[in-house]
């Protein structure tokens, strides 16, 4: 054991997250730390909820950021809104949708699953005809943007078939928020959760999560107490709800939630939109250069995600060879695909404040040099020109 | 909406709780952030165990940091040991306690209480009666170092009075961990947490968690899974265990951890006993200023934790507008009573790097000064001598 403090080699993040982390987020979590009561931390909370109900564009009362990373955030919707015995119908196309069945189960619930193909969107007509197979169904639960395949379902479909058979719907935005449009209350979704290590250049363990007024009800109406005494809304809400007088629930994470607040005011700074078209601007940079190599994506194109880019592996190359590569030579970390993919694709993330000129730049002369030094069938000498016409 | 930087007052932390984080710690959290799956981070995993191990004072292989606050590292123990249907004795001396017995009943476990006096030890032939009268019983659950009213019980003597019924021990270790003796191998405790921002001077959101290999059979024996996905240790330990290859589960939160890390760097540069030494150090300091003021501890002298000292409220005084004028006036935050003792008491921490001298003379000078100026009956200009001469 060395009693010597870590100085991690820094790396360009363009995995599935975390990714890159804005300087000011890290200047921000090493503020000096102060009460979770204290008056200025108050302050700070309010500021937070009004920002994270902006970025999911709902007003949403409850909208507050779960004390511990994406996964708890998803447990929190779940344990609060699935009674046992409730009927829950869960669209998997990935990994995450798999979660969210295991959720299910061990919280009692029946679970109805609709498997679909990874790698493509959840058909709306999908979720109707199961909807209409089980019409006793209280919850209709999918994954807007997977992070394990790169692909974008519709949110609005989804959840508005949901409204019509009186389901109640809770919407994985992980890796959307602030990435692409999401809008709570014009899908009319009633739970959503996120990550801060994605799209909001913020390092990772908090989980940004929104519920409705109709969400709140079922909860305040539970007959059977929530699992989950930490994630148990009716308690968190007293800490972090609309009263001056907070009830000490849990200690929060108070630096961490720095963190995240800046990550906020950049993107307010930014705006939204424009955040948007930043994602989708670099994705099209990276998807020149990627193409002009002759790599290809696996996702069609209308239903795939800009800042998590699905990548197939050329033929006899060894992917984890080439990941290793990159992180050794050039201190670029992508990523591996996940249960069908393994093995087959890799998965360039660009999100965040990740999504910029010189990471693109970076990643689509990193691998054009590691693959060609390898000798993977591809056209050399024209990605990075490529890259930089369609970025101009 | 401002887009602004939040920029908080610095405050010294002498409340129950976050205390004053080490400098270096915030340094720390501000280095560069890198993937839960880098090799980098696998070794700095693998360091964290043996640093939590070591101050843990174990040899658990299941040693390792929960990736939320203390509050989730109890939930982690109750849900992964808790079947439906077990018979767990808590024992209850304050808001913890409490908080354990929320968890059993619902997990779905039966509950057994022992209720003892808030601000005395939990006394170990109590156990043993309880013990007696419920001889199914499977879990016994009880706080170390009771954050809600100052007050230690003794470990080795409840778990030995558990080992010997045959229970499994669940012990929270949230307020004691660097701060007084804490040995697990040696008490026989089969489950232990902690949290970050007390004794170890580093910033909230994180709780080290240990478990004996008994337990471990428990939890893989288990015939109801655990009701949460996110705190499964069986889960958990894919990720954490000692397989080279990591089993991604959810996204480890880096940069806080990249804190504790060097908060424990820091607690093997000073020792352990040293550490503990310090501890009750200023303990007295701070003890010979307020009785040289008057004022009086709650807790007999023999059950108290150094660390966190409840003080009474001299007669007539209005104790929360003291607690807000110590806030405004210098900048220093200490705690309210809880529980029976909300509006009788103060709480003040003494905890990890809020343990030092400066903080001591400042709490007794700052604490005479506002007690006088508000009329209160206290012995004036003696209490900043005393203390001197009790750290000299």
């Amino acid at each position: 054991m060395n009693h010597v403090a870590f100085i991690p080699q820094a790396r360009t993040l363009m995995g599935p997250g975390p990714s890159d982390v804005h300087p000011e987020v890290l200047t921000a979590m090493a503020r000096p730390t102060i009460g979770h009561l204290d008056p200025q931390f108050i302050q700070l909370m309010d500021d937070l909820k009004r920002k994270l109900q902006w970025a999911f564009q709902t007003k949403n009362t409850l909208t507050l950021p779960v004390s511990a990373p994406g996964s708890a955030g998803m447990e929190a919707c779940f344990a609060n809104l699935v009674s046992p015995g409730d009927k829950v119908l869960v669209c998997q196309n990935g990994v995450f949708g798999g979660r969210m069945a295991e959720n299910v189960t061990r919280l009692g619930g029946e679970l109805i699953l609709l498997q679909s193909d990874w790698g493509r969107a959840i058909d709306p007509e999908h979720v109707a005809s199961m909807l209409k197979a089980h019409p006793d169904t209280k919850i209709v639960a999918f994954v807007h943007a997977e992070t394990s395949t790169g692909v974008c379902s519709d949110a609005k479909a989804i959840c508005d078939i949901a409204a019509a058979a009186g389901c109640l719907t809770i919407v994985d935005c992980v890796t959307s928020l602030g990435g692409i449009p999401v809008a709570l209350d014009d899908w009319g979704a009633d739970a959503a959760y996120s990550g801060s290590q994605k799209c909001l250049s913020c390092a990772p363990g908090l989980s940004p999560l929104s519920m409705s007024d109709r969400a709140i009800e079922v909860i305040k109406n539970r007959t059977v107490p929530v699992a989950s005494w930490f994630l148990d809304m009716n308690l968190v809400m007293g800490y972090w709800g609309a009263n001056t007088t907070r009830a000490y629930h849990h200690t929060a994470p108070i630096n961490a939630l720095y963190g995240l607040h800046q990550s906020l005011v950049l993107l307010e700074q930014e705006g939204l939109e424009a955040a948007w078209r930043r994602h989708m601007h670099h994705h099209m940079g990276l998807r020149a250069g990627l193409e002009a190599m002759g790599l290809t994506f696996v996702v069609p194109e209308e239903e795939r995600l800009p800042q998590l880019n699905l990548v197939s592996v050329p033929e006899g190359v060894d992917e984890a060879r080439v990941r290793q590569r990159l992180l050794n030579e050039f201190n670029l970390e992508i990523g591996a695909g996940l249960g069908v993919f393994a093995g087959k694709v890799w998965r360039i993330g660009l999100m965040g404040y990740a999504s910029r000129r010189e990471n693109v730049l970076l990643c689509v002369s990193a691998l054009e040099s590691v693959l060609a030094d390898m000798g993977a069938p591809i056209t050399q000498g024209q990605a990075l020109s490529a890259t930089m016409s369609a970025l101009a």
